[in-house]
C-alpha cells in the first residue's frame, strides 16, 4: 500500500527482502502511528528479536518475516558443506519457530521454506530455494489478500458507513490486509464511502494502526470510542461491519477475533446490520468443535488501566514524528484489572466469510472444507 | 462515605459547608484518582467557578454547591438593608445558575435556597434561612441516595459479579451515590460480591472515579475494558447490571445515560442477565414522549484521540500523588474522531428502575407519576 512521507508517495509492503545486504525490512510497528521508520535486520537472530518484541505483528506478517529469516540465515552461510549447511539452517529455523511459540504462521512458513530448500543439491541451490520460497509465501500472502479485497469489495456500495474493529490491515500481512482489503478493493473501484474504527481498547489498534492505514491510502475515516457503536447503529449510521479474525471454527462457523469483536455482532444483529469477517484460510481450525475450547489468552493488566501515547503530539501532525512516547496511568492507582484479549462471536451473529476463496455463509466452511482445504494447501 | 489519607480513614461528603470560614469545601475531583484533595472556595464566585471547571461534578454534587453557594454569598453580605441585600443575592444566584448553564440541578437547588429565604424578614434572618435550606438540600440528596441503596440492596446477592459503567456514585451526588448505592447498602449489610468497573472510554470515568470509590471502600473490584463485558457475560461471570441516568422519560421508560450504556442493556438482554438503572427522582423527564428527542452531545473528538493520566505512576500507589498528569495522543494523529457523550436505551431492555421511593419497571414511571411527582417535590 502506499505511504506518504515527507510529503512523498511510496508504495510500500509490510516486510519484503534487500536481498543485496541479505537483509529483511520491516514497518517498526511500535513507533506507528506516531513515527513512520523501515528498519532492516543484518541477520536471522535480529528477525526473530523482531518478531519477538512486535516490531512486526500480524499473521501473514509474522509469517513472511519467519520465511525471509530462514532465508537471510541460509545465504548468510559462508562454505560448501551441506552437513554444516544443514546444522546450521536447523539453528536458524529453531530461532525463528521460537520467536513467537503460540503463532502458527511462522511455522507454517517456516516448513514451506525448508521444504522448498530440500529440493536443491548444493549449498548455493538451497540458499538460493529458500529466498524463492520466501518471496512466493509473502506474494502468495498478498495475493490471497487482494482476492479477499476482490470479493468483499462487492458488498461495498457507495455512501455507504462501515464499521472495523481493531486492525486486520495491511500492517498484519505483507500488502492489503483482511478486513480492510475490501475497502481498499472498492476505494481502487471509485466507491465512496465513510469507515468508522473503533478504537479497540485496551491496545488501541483501531485508532492507532487501522487509522494510520486509512488515512496513508486516504479513506474518509472516523475514530470512534468502543462505547459509541450502539448508538450509532442505533441512529442508522452503520450499514456495514467488517473484522477480522484469529481463529474460524471450520465445523461450527465461530470466529475467535480481537475483544469486543462479539459485542459488535450482537449490536449488529439487533439492528439487522450485516456482519462480515474476512479472514485467510490459515486461519481456519478444521479440529476444535467448540468455540468455548478455545484458550483465551488473560493480558497483562497494565493494558487496561493506562494508555500509550505521544506526549505533546501537536507538533507531530505535520511530519508524523514523536517527541516522546510515554505510558500514562489512567486508572485509579490501587485497582487492577481482567483483561481478556479475545472473544468468540457464534455463526448466528455472521452473515459472511469473506475468504480469498468466496464469501460462506459461516455454516457452509465445513461443507466446503474439501475445496477450502486443498485451497490452504497450495 | 470513607476515604484514606496517610493510612487515616475518615468519613467526607462530597460537598459541605463550614460555617466558621464561610467556606464550601468541596473535593478536587479533577485530581482524582491520583490525588485526594479537599479545597474551600472563599467566596460565591470561586465556587461558581468550581461548578463551571469541573472541579465538583454530578447532578446531586453540582445542585448542592450552588446551594451552598447561595448561601455562602448571602452570608457575605454586611449590613441590614434589605434591598442592598435582595440585588447582592441576585448577583449570587445569577453567577451561580450561570456556572453550568445546561444543568438543571443547580437552578432547582438555588430556588429552593431563595424560597426558604423569603421566609425571613431580616437579612441575618434570610442568611440563616439560607444556609439551613442549602444543608437541607444537601442531607435530602444524601437520604434520597441512602433510600435508592436500600431498595437497590435487595437485588444483590452473597457472591454476585455486578457489572457498573461510568460513575454515578458518590462523587456524583453529596454522598452514597445512585448507581453505587446499593453496593455500599450490600456492603453494610455484610454481603460479599465482586464489581466489574467498565473503563468508559473515552473519559473514563468508570476507571478513575467508580474504582477509586470502590477501592476505598474496600469492595472487591477489577476495571475491564468496555470491549470485554459481552466476553464475561458469555462465559457466566456477570450476574447483574447497575447503571446511573442522565435523564429517564416518564411517559416511556427510556433512559439517558453515558455513552456505551445502551450497549451493555443489549448485551444483559442476550445473556438475560437484570439490568437496573438507579436514579435520583429529579432526573424523570415527563414532559418528552421518544428517547429520539433527547438532544445527545457531541463532544471535542480529543477526548476519543488521547488519554489523561498520571507519568510515572509507579511511586504513587503508596501515597496517591501524582507526579504529573499528562494527556498523551494515543490516535494516529492525522485522524478525527466522533464523540457522541450519551445514549438511549429502550425500556424493553430494562428490568428495573431504583428510585428513592422504590423499584419499578421502566413502563410503570408513567401510571405512577403522581405519587413520583410528589415525591420529587419533597
Amino acid at each position: 500500500m502506499n505511504v506518504t512521507v515527507h510529503g512523498r508517495t511510496q508504495p510500500f509492503r509490510t516486510v519484503s527482502f534487500d536481498a543485496a545486504t541479505n537483509s529483511v525490512r520491516l514497518i517498526e510497528q511500535r513507533l506507528l502511528p506516531h513515527e513512520f521508520k523501515i528498519i532492516g535486520t543484518k541477520n536471522f537472530r535480529e528477525t526473530a528479536r523482531a518478531i519477538t518484541d512486535m516490531v512486526v505483528r500480524g499473521a501473514g506478517a509474522i509469517g513472511a518475516t519467519a520465511a525471509y529469516g530462514l532465508a537471510q540465515g541460509a545465504r548468510a552461510f559462508r562454505g560448501r558443506d551441506l552437513k554444516q549447511f544443514s546444522a546450521h539452517t536447523e539453528t536458524v529455523y529453531q530461532t525463528l519457530a521460537r520467536a513467537r511459540p503460540t503463532a502458527v504462521d511462522p511455522v507454517n512458513a517456516l516448513n514451506d521454506v525448508r521444504r522448498a530448500m530440500a529440493r536443491g543439491e548444493t549449498v548455493a541451490e538451497q540458499q538460493s530455494l529458500a529466498l524463492a520460497a520466501a518471496e512466493e509465501f509473502a506474494n502468495e500472502d498478498a495475493h490471497h489478500c487482494a482476492e479477499i479485497g476482490r470479493h468483499g469489495a462487492k458488498l461495498i456500495r457507495n455512501g455507504m458507513k462501515i464499521l472495523t474493529h481493531c486492525n486486520a490491515g495491511w500492517l498484519a500481512f505483507v500488502d492489503v490486509g483482511s478486513a480492510t482489503a475490501p475497502l481498499y478493493a472498492a476505494q481502487a473501484q471509485g466507491k465512496k464511502f465513510h469507515v468508522f474504527c473503533d478504537e479497540t481498547r485496551p491496545r488501541s489498534q483501531g485508532a492507532t494502526l487501522t487509522a494510520w492505514e486509512l488515512a496513508q491510502q486516504k479513506i474518509s475515516h472516523q475514530i470512534i470510542a468502543d462505547n459509541a457503536a450502539g448508538h450509532l447503529m442505533q441512529r442508522g449510521e452503520i450499514d456495514l461491519v467488517i473484522v477480522g479474525s484469529d481463529r474460524t471454527l471450520g465445523r461450527t462457523g465461530e470466529v475467535a477475533n480481537k475483544i469486543g469483536t462479539y459485542t459488535k455482532a450482537v449490536l449488529a444483529a439487533r439492528h439487522h446490520i450485516p456482519f462480515y469477517v474476512a479472514i485467510p484460510l490459515s486461519t481456519i481450525d478444521w479440529n476444535l468443535k467448540s468455540g468455548f475450547d478455545i484458550p483465551i489468552e488473560e493480558r497483562h493488566e497494565s493494558e487496561v488501566l493506562g494508555a500509550w501515547g505521544a506526549v505533546n503530539f501537536k507538533s507531530q501532525i505535520s511530519n508524523l514524528k514523536s517527541g516522546r512516547r510515554a505510558y500514562v496511568r489512567v486508572a485509579n492507582p490501587t485497582s487492577g484489572a481482567r483483561n481478556p484479549g479475545f472473544d468468540v462471536t457464534p455463526a448466528e451473529l455472521i452473515t459472511g466469510i469473506i475468504t480469498p476463496a468466496g464469501i460462506f455463509k459461516p455454516q457452509e466452511l465445513w461443507q466446503n472444507r474439501d475445496r477450502l482445504r486443498s485451497s490452504q494447501k497450495n
